[in-house]
């Protein structure tokens, strides 16, 4: 056994991972090879060219598709929304067919089809054979390059097809610019522009082959045919073409029979040129042993995968660490070997001293995602994170920080300012390299431009009007809770000013309560509520973001004790709390919203809004309800299967909601530095921290029929309070969890164990 | 009276430019503000958006148009094909049209019309009335900024509108993308990529305006409405919209009623990037002295113009300066301030110890305006293009040195590798900077690239094969002059194996002439001439390029004394060139081509084939019909009025030809170091050459009825050879002219006394 294979082969042992979770229905997780935090997702594509319905393939891959189109280099892990999918990257034995064609006609273009049993993915790693060409394609990725290696049946010519009209959530005129470029030394090298999900995005590359092509042809597709095109070069027809510009650019690399079967590939990509791709090409990728490469992804994915030790059932096991895979991919670098990146202005930039990170699916991932980062990757990370969205704001043409961005370019997808919790929780929590007072700055610029979305109206009224923008309900509530965040940092930096400006600002949640119907409602600038209201109707454009009252009603992280205040006390807001989960609702509801999926009642796990609502029971005294929904949610929202997972993962704040659910606490409120007790559902899990400490998690008599929490020791000592501080583990430590068959009314229930609560303080 | 108009009235005097000639016809000149080889060349364009035809509005202008778009801030000097018209920018009073509306519909849109009368144009500035909105414009220019004063009428509103869709020859689909937004500081800031003439070309800008306007609005006009649009951003449809990008952007700054009536609009363009627009404004227009700037354009103008001191009539002078003007405007910077620069690759490239030049349009340049500028800015300039031409071909993906470029962009337009000669001619005058044998290495790469232009062919035959490529005439002919060109240099760097192996490549242009007919004709593969023959005609992809077998079959600039001996001597070769003036050819009969014009007979003035031909009396020993010639050649295609030029200046190649053969020589044969001598046109000419010496040109006697030249002498001495020297102009002195009524049948007959040809030479 060589000490590769060693240890891939412990890799496999220690962190069961099955990147196949999540890829059917709505998980839109991809399967192929990632390096951590990779800038490259180099992963097959299932998906046809022109949707007539994208959403399923935000990820380029289905489970139950027939066919592979072929490996592009780029892709997101979970989103709700997609783009992506460049470099498509085609081996194709025999002859050559242009178009992808359809996936339902066989050898109708250069899609093939594939069995799953051919497939294999783990970290780092994945193969499958495409069977319409016999040729087994196997990939693997540094954190810049992706590496395919492909073996050609004997006895027929070895073609590569790199398709730059290819792309996730494709339509027409998406492609607005590419290039192509075989420069002397075969290096293959190009762009291509795109108005995607993000407007103007570029997206370079450079390819290098291990065999030098016989010929190369490249085609431009554009139909109808452009009124000038740039196809006019004096060789533009010839068979070893080396340059063309178009927007339909198709290039065919023909390697005639191969010496050996073999043909590797790698591919290098830049935000920022073609010579940068080629740095990076060369920095990451030097040679072309595959194996060596494959071995060192799987080792950077064992070493980051490890920090979490699990003692659990094996397929438990697997659920989590593929969980915790899933929470180690975005925010993406998206930076250059030399430190340049494009940036939000599309302008060239140079990272002092940090590594910029874009993939912000922040209205989903400052619930959990980021606060997990905060424990398992503080200073190698979560201050990149930081720093990338203060550069972001800095550099951006729109005075705010990020809200979507991907490949530093703002998309305006979905609500709220949430790079202002991940900032403040940040700093809250005293991580080193922290801007400090140029975080503020940019938390208080983004939270008071008068330009961003009801902004102006929220400042003056304390809500932002429904009869001026939309989702009015949603967004008051979000902007109250990223309010309280800028308080609190505010308050920890010393400038009371600002954290009294926003303490009153985080109140704002009181504007929308209607006290009347019991639910969170939007607000017309006259102050009145608009009508009609059904707490149960959801739909794009209306006042809530992806969601309905029921959901949205609970959305007071800040202020939990204030919102029992406000419904009259414990007994009712448990009551609806119970109503929620236990409302009888036609699971095709919501068949009109995407994103409303993973139905427990109203609850809603496959989509963020619900996270924290099933540990507010803690709030009212009654833990063992939480711990009961908890396990309610855990068993029927995850399997470790294709389809396990109930909505997007949503570059992984599904799996983060899930690594800590079974650890036993969640952060309901980021900025706190509180994470409120649920119950565990592992027997045991030792997280090894950045600082050289562990915690230790036990759970005693841990079983399917001892699923209650009877108490708690944190270090042997009882812990009877109903949350944990995110410096008691950061100093390392025991928190032992004793469990019973039988709820316990008496531990955490008093109101003193409760956990953070604006209105405790009053 | 201030320094400042002092200098101006001083120019004005001394140097009378008036740049409205050509600007009317087949001319394709701009009458707006540049600065000597800037990078801006700020103009009115008065076309229509989509034309039916867009040749005559090459330059954006012509001159009976009755109506003005707006000033934008590139324009091409008097090209044949064309692009550009960046950053359109329009003052308006009063109400705002976002369309520019039909040119022969008032009002229908935000152009305005105009009198010729309320025009003004210098050197460095143009003014003009905009009667519609009753705004005076003014327009004056750095090298890399365009400043704009516009006065407003009292009591209206003020604004500017900027229209980045528009463009000069534009059709659908031309802008790829674009972007515009406003800074912070006020500061306008976008790009454009267009797929025009050069394919993909970026163009950034950055602009201020002297006052701040009330509210700025960006709208996307994009028809059909795209599948998605970015202007989603939150507050795409606010009125202080601050960044927008898309497809069809068109932004309107409103200034309401200004304090002043005068508002200052500053523009700087980049091929780099926004921040390398504004560091461009920063570094060359920091603040608002309008006048400053004219003063400071004025000054560097007559500075360039005055290195030339011309004594003539007051027409002729003004045709002269004129011309000079036109010739000291391309190959322009393409350049930022901090050195970098957008190369062929379209990436970003610092040059080092050399300013980047572009808008090579080589076919026409190669010919007179390379060596006008050899002698007048050879350090200073044509070193420059020298190096940008080398870095081209090093940075470009075809390994080729440019061959019609503009902004870093290959179009490949026209034939032929003349960078070629442009770079032996500069080596061979010995120019202090050329990279030597890196030029050398260029110029081989280029004319042994297979892929280029039938060259593959070209190399096996021996001339181009007529079955395999279009033009093959034309290009057997101009590939055997540059490889003489190559031949020479190569000669002088030592590099025998070179000039042996081009020396013998030059003669490739007896493989095309037909003993026969006694004309150039293509060849086939198999080295039959292609039948049937017409020497008369002419079109698109035929045998010749612009061009017919009449106007084809001069063209041996390295060896006249060969096709002079081809064609059966003197007597014949004579005879022949006659015809080819004296033919009566109906001027329609080039109509399907729209580059033949200038005719008389079949010799086409408009168009460089024949620049030449008037010359060629001389090798055949009788100058006066070359003076003759050149008589009716100056009087009948350059006249000092708006319709004065007979055809496309061409980046100043008509220009250069008036001057040289003004002055009385004319370069021939680029690479020789000689130029042949005509006769001149003016009274008295001083050349200030760069190296401190003067050479003074006299006409003795010249007048209409004295037009031949009797003798002439160099520095006092009897001159009877009928050519000079380059290094005996730079050494300084006079050369004096004779002139008489009637022709001399002495001067400058000997055989001995006949300008270069290679078979004198065997």
């Amino acid at each position: 056994m060589s000490i590769a294979s060693f240890v891939l082969a412990v890799s496999a042992l220690t962190t069961p991972v099955d990147p196949f979770i999540g890829t059917m229905g709505d998980g839109h997780m991809f399967p192929g090879a990632v390096y951590p935090f990779g800038m490259v997702q180099l992963s097959p594509d299932t998906q046809t060219r022109y949707f007539k319905q994208s959403y399923p393939w935000a990820a380029g891959y289905q489970y139950d598709d027939p066919t592979i189109l072929g490996f592009s280099h780029t892709h997101f892990s979970g989103a709700g929304h997609s783009d992506l999918g460049d470099v498509l990257t085609v081996p194709i034995a025999g002859a050559v067919r242009l178009d992808p064609g359809e996936a339902d006609e066989p050898l109708s273009g250069y899609r093939s089809r594939f069995s799953h049993d051919s497939e294999k993915a783990e970290p780092g790693y994945y193969a499958v054979t495409l069977s319409d060409y016999d040729v087994r394609a196997e990939l693997t990725a540094t954190a810049r390059v992706g590496l395919h290696r492909y073996t050609f049946p004997a006895g027929k010519t070895a073609h590569v097809l790199v398709d730059l009209r290819s792309a996730i959530y494709d339509y027409p005129g998406k492609v607005l610019w590419s290039r192509i470029r075989v420069r002397a030394d075969g290096t293959v090298t190009g762009y291509r522009q795109t108005r995607g999900w993000a407007p103007g995005r570029q997206l370079y590359f450079a390819l290098r082959f291990s065999s030098k092509p016989v010929s190369n042809q490249i085609y431009n597709r554009e139909q109808p045919k452009p009124e000038y095109d740039p196809g006019f070069a004096p060789w533009a027809k010839r068979d070893d073409v080396i340059f063309r510009e178009g927007r339909a650019l198709v290039a065919v690399f023909d390697f005639g029979a191969l010496p050996s079967s073999q043909l590797n590939v790698k591919v290098a990509i830049s935000g920022v040129g073609e010579e940068n791709a080629i740095a990076n090409l060369d920095a990451e990728a030097p040679g072309w042993d595959f194996d060596a490469t494959r071995t060192a992804a799987a080792a950077a994915w064992h070493a980051a995968l490890a920090t979490v030790e699990i003692e659990a059932s094996e397929p438990v096991r697997k659920m989590l660490y593929t969980s915790l895979y899933h929470t180690l991919m975005a925010p993406s670098i998206f930076m250059d070997v030399d430190g340049s990146y494009r940036g939000p202005d599309h302008e060239i930039h140079h990272a002092q001293g940090f590594t910029f990170r874009s993939t912000f699916s922040l209205w989903d991932t400052y619930r959990a995602l980021h606060p997990l980062l905060t424990l398992l990757r503080p200073e190698s990370d979560n201050i990149d994170f930081v720093r990338s969205l203060v550069a972001s704001w800095q550099q951006g043409p729109d005075g705010l920080l990020p809200v979507w961005q991907f490949q530093g370019q703002e998309t305006w997808t979905m609500i709220g300012y949430h790079a202002v919790p991940v900032i403040a929780d940040n700093w809250l929590k005293g991580i080193k390299g922290d801007p400090g007072p140029l975080s503020l700055d940019a938390m208080v610029a983004s939270a008071t431009n008068p330009r961003y979305a009801g902004l102006d109206e929220y400042m003056k009224l304390g809500w932002v009007a429904s009869d001026k923008e939309r989702e009015g309900a949603s967004k008051t509530l979000e902007y109250a809770f990223d309010d309280w965040t800028i308080a609190r940092a505010a308050e920890s930096m010393g400038r009371l000013d600002i954290a009294k400006q926003f303490e009153a600002r985080a109140r704002n949640w009181r504007n929308v309560f209607d006290p009347k119907t019991g639910f969170m409602r939007a607000r017309k600038s006259d102050g009145q509520f608009r009508e009609p209201f059904d707490p149960a109707a959801a739909g794009y454009y209306g006042d809530y973001t992806e969601g309905n009252a029921w959901q949205y009603t609970w959305y007071v992280p800040q202020d939990t004790a204030g919102l029992i205040r406000a419904m009259g006390g414990n007994k009712r807001f448990v009551a609806k709390l119970d109503a929620l989960f236990d409302s009888k609702v036609d699971p095709k509801a919501f068949a009109n919203v995407e994103d409303i999926t993973g139905l427990i009642g109203y609850y809603a796990h496959g989509n963020e809004p619900s996270h924290h609502i099933g540990y507010l029971y803690v709030y009212a005294g009654q833990p063992w309800k939480t711990q009961e929904r908890l396990k309610q949610i855990v068993t029927s929202q995850y399997q470790p299967v294709p389809g396990g997972l109930s909505g997007n993962d949503d570059l992984g704040q599904m799996s983060a909601w899930l690594i800590f659910t079974s650890l036993g606490f969640y952060p309901v409120t980021p900025g706190s530095g509180e994470y409120v007790i649920g119950r565990p559902f592992v027997d045991r899990a030792v997280l090894h921290l950045p600082n050289g400490k562990t915690f230790t998690i036990v759970a005693e008599n841990l079983s399917d029929t001892h699923g209650y929490v009877g108490g708690v020791r944190l270090n042997g000592r009882p812990l009877s309070r109903a949350f944990i501080r995110h410096d008691e583990i950061l100093a390392g430590g025991e928190l032992r969890f004793i469990m019973q068959a039988q709820p316990s009314r008496s531990w955490a229930t008093d109101p003193r164990s409760r956990p953070y609560s604006m209105s405790s303080y009053q």
